[in-house]
């Protein structure tokens, strides 16, 4: 694994938190954990006071001992909330952050119990995420790989693309593939969904057999080393009609768009608008029913959002999936997605697997 | 799948929000939300009142009004939780609890905020996994079932546990086969722990291979119709010491001695003290770092934790983990897990795999 700049991550994020007049953060959310300090486990919280700490129970002192950078290991009993509080009080903080859409409402009231009255909780939101959007170049490798491992398993996987094959038994072929080739695991719940279950933009691989005739959407992703890939493609079992090959190249036009307006400055919203607006040329824009994309890394789903109206700023070092579908109700299902590198003058597409019209007989 | 009594559960919430004197009750945790209405999808929330009413987004349509019953359907835009908050002031509800140990401290505003001064949110823990802890015969049915499953995926496995192989084939070759069984997703990150990692109680599968001479640890689990199984077994690679198998024999006999003691009205405590007891006997206690188990059903890990002091009340029809281990730091680790159903005079051990000391060479 390429080496981890959690110094400098720290560094950043210390000096937003001084912006905003606040002593220290309690990052709860495990991919931050994972991000600022190394940690991989399941249970720890890092205190990004001055010093960092970081705490966690005895299950994790090896492992803790083994990954944890910058930040000093606390091993605690009776859970690591009331430690924290133990230490922010130690260390006579003022204003501590909490990260408010991950941490629940009763982790709240037991770090409020703990703290007592001296200590003000200020509720925070997206401010490691907003660090980890802009990717640096080790972990641009990383998804550059995750991506690449996930690409050469499509081609291999055709062969198994029959009429009266399970959608499950195609996920379960992909999933040990994806594992034999080094994945450490699916990043989501493999979506193999073919005929009419197509149209469903989240279907999920059923038991349902493939069809003689109809699309089959794959949708699919792979973790290496913490790092998520995520693509889509769609093929045609059987013979086409003109009208889907009309769809398939329409949602085809429609994400080849939104990939050449691609850049550094441009915002997410306009990267959707893209895609949207060759729909409507093709009188299809009503049919595409999600957002265009969203930031990859730690996480499969990351900020920021191309969503329509969205005016965050793309920045050069953002991977973002580009993926608009066409979802016709009870008939049929067309969506296609890339793993897209944001660069200073434009775009590189990460995801190494052609996009032409497959048709299988 | 057999029938799912969304009715009764419901019924049975209501007799106990009635009990509490609120008015509803917002389910958000999905797990609850399924195990109420029946809906499997990956976004929605129930509103339990007099008469529930379902909320979801567009993308989930078709779903909820092919999944969803006993609660009427309200499609929604702009998030659920503003939909729930307009209906609580509609039906002019006055105190609304909501599931403070699930709903993040963003949502609590979201849903504050929407509700303005009218209502008071009332916050509650639990209320709907304690209904959830007993299972009914149907819920019974597919655990057993799940379990079944995974069980048999054991054997054939053994034929691959060869000095050399990486522990993540080996965690591959399981998730295909039992993919392949019909299992709808593993239950949580499989764990083959070998050779010094087997001292980690949460080894996942890494890159590392397979030793000459070791344990190995495996813990896995299926998905059957939501139902989660989840077993462990030990064995040794290679010839073993005197050491290592006094060791394993001391672990079985822990959990053996958890298991007899399981009827209806132990408390959790007391199976943990079993398991604890005959470890302290072997003067092993200290390497027994966990507790003794968990329920299981729709998640993997539910109440009743089996942990020391705890002195929630067995009960006929709850279905629970019992999973002493041992684990020597820098050395290695045994662990041994069954799913054991509680009846009124004892027990039944679901899981059908025979726990015999088992050596390869």
């Amino acid at each position: 694994m390429s080496p981890t700049d959690c110094e400098g991550r720290l560094r950043k994020l210390r000096a937003e938190l001084d912006r905003r007049k606040v002593d220290a953060l309690v990052v709860t959310h495990l991919p931050n954990v994972r991000y600022l300090c190394g940690f991989t486990g399941s249970a720890g919280v890092l205190l990004v006071a001055r010093r960092p700490v970081f705490f966690t129970d005895g299950r994790y002192a090896e492992q803790a001992a083994s990954q944890v950078q910058d930040a000093r290991i606390s091993i605690v009993r009776g859970g690591a909330l009331p430690a924290v509080a133990a230490t922010c009080a130690k260390l006579g903080l003022k204003r501590v952050a909490i990260e408010s859409e991950h941490l629940t409402v009763v982790q709240l009231g037991a770090l409020e119990q703990a703290l007592g009255k001296g200590v003000k909780l200020v509720r925070m939101t997206g401010v490691v995420e907003a660090l980890r959007a802009q990717k640096d170049a080790a972990e641009i490798e990383l998804l550059r790989q995750a991506v690449q491992l996930s690409s050469r398993l499509f081609r291999p996987l055709l062969r198994s693309m029959r009429s009266g094959v399970a959608e499950s038994a195609i996920a379960g072929k992909l999933e040990y593939m994806a594992r034999k080739a080094g994945a450490e695991r699916m990043s989501f719940e493999t979506i193999v969904a073919s005929g009419e279950r197509s149209a469903l933009p989240h279907g999920i691989a059923s038991a349902q057999k493939l069809p003689a005739e109809g699309f089959v959407v794959l949708d699919y992703g792979v973790v290496l080393d913490g790092y998520c890939s995520d693509m889509t493609r769609t093929i045609h079992l059987g013979k086409a009609s003109g009208e889907a090959r009309m769809l398939y190249h329409a949602v085809l036009d429609a994400q080849l768009a939104a990939i050449s307006v691609v850049r550094a400055g441009v915002t997410a919203g306009e990267v959707d608008r893209a895609a949207r607006h060759e729909l409507k040329r093709a009188k299809l824009d009503r049919y595409f029913t999600h957002s265009t994309g969203h930031g990859v890394g730690l996480e499969v789903h990351e900020v920021p959002r191309l969503a329509a109206g969205n005016d965050a700023v793309l920045q050069p070092g953002m991977v973002i999936t580009i993926e608009p579908g066409v979802y016709v109700p009870g008939k049929c299902g067309i969506r296609i997605e890339d793993m897209v590198l944001v660069t200073e003058r434009g775009y590189e597409v990460l995801t190494p697997v052609a996009k032409e019209w497959i048709e299988l007989n």
